[in-house]
């Protein structure tokens, strides 16, 4: 099982430490309000203990669970207390009318991420295409992107553990087409799907 | 049951052309090289005529099955041979390296499509997710964009004939992120899926 530390107190937080903590995996929860962090470590039991915001984290892999432009500044204020660290991102930064990316040049929050982390830590994007409420009670594909294979061996076998197939797109600069992926999932729930009860998935027909 | 007119001789017009031919739909082959034309029209069956390139085609429905950077010259020189027609653009304009498209501005071959057609044609990217292999012999969901509601009706009533699910993801604009899942797919087939024998989809979790 994994060692895993939240940045982030919200709602992926909760979800995804939900799992984690049913999954067997060592939790911590590291918010800015250290209250909150309490609080939602109490939620998700299982052992769950709190880490103080900037310090290193207890976990091998750290999930920035914020929102888009509030990851980059947290990853910079942490700084070496992130060295050798798998920083998970999982964040969509979706432009104001949701059809499209809040940055316009082909970059990511994931590539971003790498350019002020420690140079020996390692970034994976995860997660993005799946809406929370999927992730509460489904088993969607969790498509992953980074450039450091046994960076992406650790998240796997993370996702694994809770549950969930995990499926590698290829290095971090695929990361911005994740993020793509991300407008497109909300582009059909608003459109041909009509709901959020839904993830994109990679389906066999090799039968 | 529509009628189709192929501009384009090649695997994706015949296995596009198939399913059409199968579903009932008038079907027509348009091919800059006429005996391609005829041959492909011959092996299609069914009463699929051919018609001459840069004419105005047969077919309410004209579906560019064409190399990506074939498709805009090929719109340009049939002009107002288009007018009110519903053009359906399918190509991925991936990069030499396969982990990006080839335009680096946020656009795809279906707007540029729109830029040169007749003002009163409409554009509906479709069907760019499917590797041919899998339009061959499964029923994998197909992402439609455009910004014209009746076109994407037409379009997504033509689908519905070849016995697949037709999901729009919204306005033209997001052909650009159409054509990034087709570069997720790829990455998807090249590193976690590792064949390709599958699409991508939009699975339900509702239930």
């Amino acid at each position: 099982m994994s060692s895993i530390s939240f940045i982030g107190t919200g709602n992926m937080a909760r979800t995804i430490g939900t799992r984690a903590v049913a999954g067997g995996n060592t939790v911590e929860i590291i918010g800015r309000d250290e209250s909150k962090a309490a609080d939602l470590a109490h939620a998700l039991g299982g052992g769950t203990t709190t880490g103080k915001w900037g310090a290193v984290p207890a976990g091998d892999i750290v999930i920035a669970a914020l929102l888009y432009d509030a990851v980059v500044p947290a990853i910079t204020q942490f700084g070496d207390a992130l060295a050798g660290k798998v920083i998970v991102e999982i964040s969509n930064p979706f432009n104001a009318t949701f059809d499209g990316l809040a940055h316009s040049e082909e970059t990511s929050i994931a590539q971003e991420v790498a350019k002020v982390a420690p140079a020996d830590a390692s970034v994976v994007k995860a997660f993005n295409t799946i809406f929370r409420n999927v992730l509460e009670k489904g088993r969607p594909d969790v498509f992953i992107a980074g450039d450091d294979a046994p960076a992406k061996a650790d998240v796997a076998a993370f996702i694994k553990s809770l549950g969930l197939r995990s499926l590698d797109v290829g290095g971090l600069k695929m990361a911005h087409w994740l993020e793509g992926a991300g407008v497109v999932t909300v582009g059909l729930a608003g459109n041909g799907v009509g709901h959020w009860d839904f993830a994109l998935g990679a389906n066999d027909f090799s039968g």
